[in-house]
């Protein structure tokens, strides 16, 4: 087995915490043989300002382009949100995603059969519920110039930010989203506010595009944002791949997430274009977020750090094997009744997020 | 009781037929001599681009200026889909609120208890839910210029809008947002995207502001639009006033109507600012759409359009007492196991749009 490059950025809040149980799992299956890494760890967000005074020092950027793939952590907390906006931990993750050009973010939500009852939805609902959101990660309105508070002729202050997207950034999206569609349930639902902005017009057209001259064996539907958050809601097993720009992506994956009433279970993919020498950058990472509410208290939940690496063991080193016994392993300790507090319910037993790690690499 | 200009625009889809129950209710009052109105009715949407070539003439414009309230049907439909941007049904909406000054659209989430179960959430977890959304509507990305679809230097085509929010937008619909949470339960939870959007950080900064100086015995609380999202999944009831843009509050009000899982009860406001004569343009609409899947098949529930007309009574002309009227009626109809197809359920007695009006009717 060659030796693959990994990057580990724990970055803040329960980060740290969570990381630390992925290290058992990996530090398991180095002690059997079953992979070999060499292992970087590198700092990111409010840990990053604290050491170096930037969200995302050259070094980790550095360190991220040449790992073969990146686990990440989560950004952000209480304790940065005096800082000036260029200084704020999410532009870490923002950077990483912008400069590796990681442009796909890939958010499963998937209810697993031991926590049916964990979603605030009936059962009924959501049993069974498999959704794959593509979101796109690096236009928008995240990035896109001019942005900026001003003031005007008067005095007043005018905050501005730009929605902007090129056909290209949809297309290769689009892309992302009917090849995965292929090989599930073959339906993508492209959302957009088309009846009132233009990038969402534009978004339209080329997703059609795309669709009639690429993947016409793909069944395509258009739905407004609004419309999709409310359908998700209410019937969310009509879903199959959801494709959405990066603000609207944003807003229903974790929407998406929260149906399944097990966010601390949910791993997330970022994926960049495939290089002309087969390599593509990929970073992987829970999708709750730093939770600093809960953080160094030992109750965070670490399967979604621990999933997101069964992520990165499937599509970036192409350990199929080794992802399923990863994730088998988690789904044998839920199904044992063992539960952290986020995810607790009757009759099961409370863990501590140690003692969820230590069990899955006992189930390994 | 003096005479008061009320002008109905039914618009498309479903909007004529829920139009049509709502004026059996006014007709009963005005028998009564409860109310009196002088009623005109115009065009807009895709009726006024079918008549008139344009979704919002200005004859229509000009009986809404001097209407003191507009009830509003929906507009919008696969029909008109395929015609430029500039034509589209849904600018009719767009130009109303823009040149009235309707800037506060008020979108109420309740959850009634004889349909609890029609929610695909858990009985426990939306009984009694009350929220409030307050949506800044002339603002935001669906105005900010520039806008439009551009071809670059390589001829490839790039979708912009511009989200751009000044502090005197944000505060007057900050102000609507804290006065009604005095009201009711005294708090506000005000949603953006400060981490990632400068105009997120402007509308924290200005919310916050506001807040100190004008309503500092309100409760308030920022949260990312994204966890709104979430939080409204998981934990509805922890809300009471929920202050967005109008970006944010489409999606958010839609979501949390899809809570209730009763979007046909629903009725919204739209309000602009207290003239100096003490006037104030209002615009009442049922939050569902135009629906033109189910449009002319008499199955449509008008309850939606009948509540807005009470909540038109109520804000725009007074009317307290005629509004309970109104509005008890709604409740007498269901609580005696009368439904609509689309809050249906086991046991109670389907019956049509109309059958639902002229129970109403019957109620009063
Ligand atoms: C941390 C933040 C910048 C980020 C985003 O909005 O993209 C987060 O909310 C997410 O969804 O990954
Ligand atoms: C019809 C459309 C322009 C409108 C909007 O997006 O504002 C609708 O979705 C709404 O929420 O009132």
């Amino acid at each position: 087995i060659a030796n693959k490059k990994l990057l580990v950025l724990p970055g803040d809040g329960i980060g740290p915490e969570v990381m630390h149980e992925v290290r058992r799992v990996i530090d398991w299956m180095e002690q059997r043989r079953l992979v070999r890494f060499e292992i970087g760890e590198g700092l990111v967000g409010g840990a990053a300002i604290d050491a170096e005074g930037v969200p995302c020092p050259d070094r980790t950027l550095e360190a991220a382009r040449e790992a073969d793939a990146v686990l990440f952590g989560s950004v952000g907390g209480p304790k940065w949100d005096k800082l000036p906006f260029e200084q704020r931990p999410e532009l870490g993750i923002l950077r990483l995603r912008k400069e590796l050009g990681l442009f796909a973010n890939l958010r499963p939500a998937i209810v697993l059969d031991p926590l049916v009852d964990a979603s605030s939805l009936k059962p009924d609902v959501v049993r069974g519920l498999d959704i794959m959101i593509v979101r796109e990660s690096t236009g928008g309105i995240y990035f896109g110039e001019p942005r900026g508070i001003h003031t005007d002729a008067n005095g007043k202050r005018i905050g501005i930010d730009t929605e902007v997207y090129s056909e290209d950034e949809i297309a290769r999206a689009a892309r992302v989203a009917f090849d995965l569609a292929r090989k599930r349930r073959n339906k993508v639902t492209s959302t957009e506010k088309a009846n009132v902005m233009q990038s969402g017009r534009l978004w339209r057209a080329v997703v059609s595009e795309v669709h009639k001259a690429e993947f016409p064996d793909v069944e395509l539907e258009h739905m407004y944002a609004d419309n999709a958050a409310m359908q998700l809601c209410s019937r969310p097993k009509q879903f199959d791949v959801i494709l959405a720009s990066n603000l609207f992506g944003d807003v229903l994956s974790d929407l998406a997430a929260a149906l399944t009433g097990s966010l601390g279970m949910l791993p997330s993919a970022t994926l960049g274009a495939v290089q002309p020498d087969g390599r593509r950058h990929a970073l992987y990472e829970p999708i709750h977020g730093s939770a600093p509410d809960i953080a160094g208290k030992g109750i965070a939940n670490p399967s979604a750090q621990i999933l997101s690496f069964a992520m990165l063991l499937r599509w970036s080193f192409g350990m199929e094997e080794q992802a399923r016994m990863v994730e088998q392993a988690v789904e044998r300790v839920l199904a044992g009744g063992m539960r952290t507090a986020d995810i607790m319910q009757p009759g099961m037993a409370r863990i501590s997020c140690s003692v969820m790690g230590e069990s899955v690499v006992r189930e390994l």
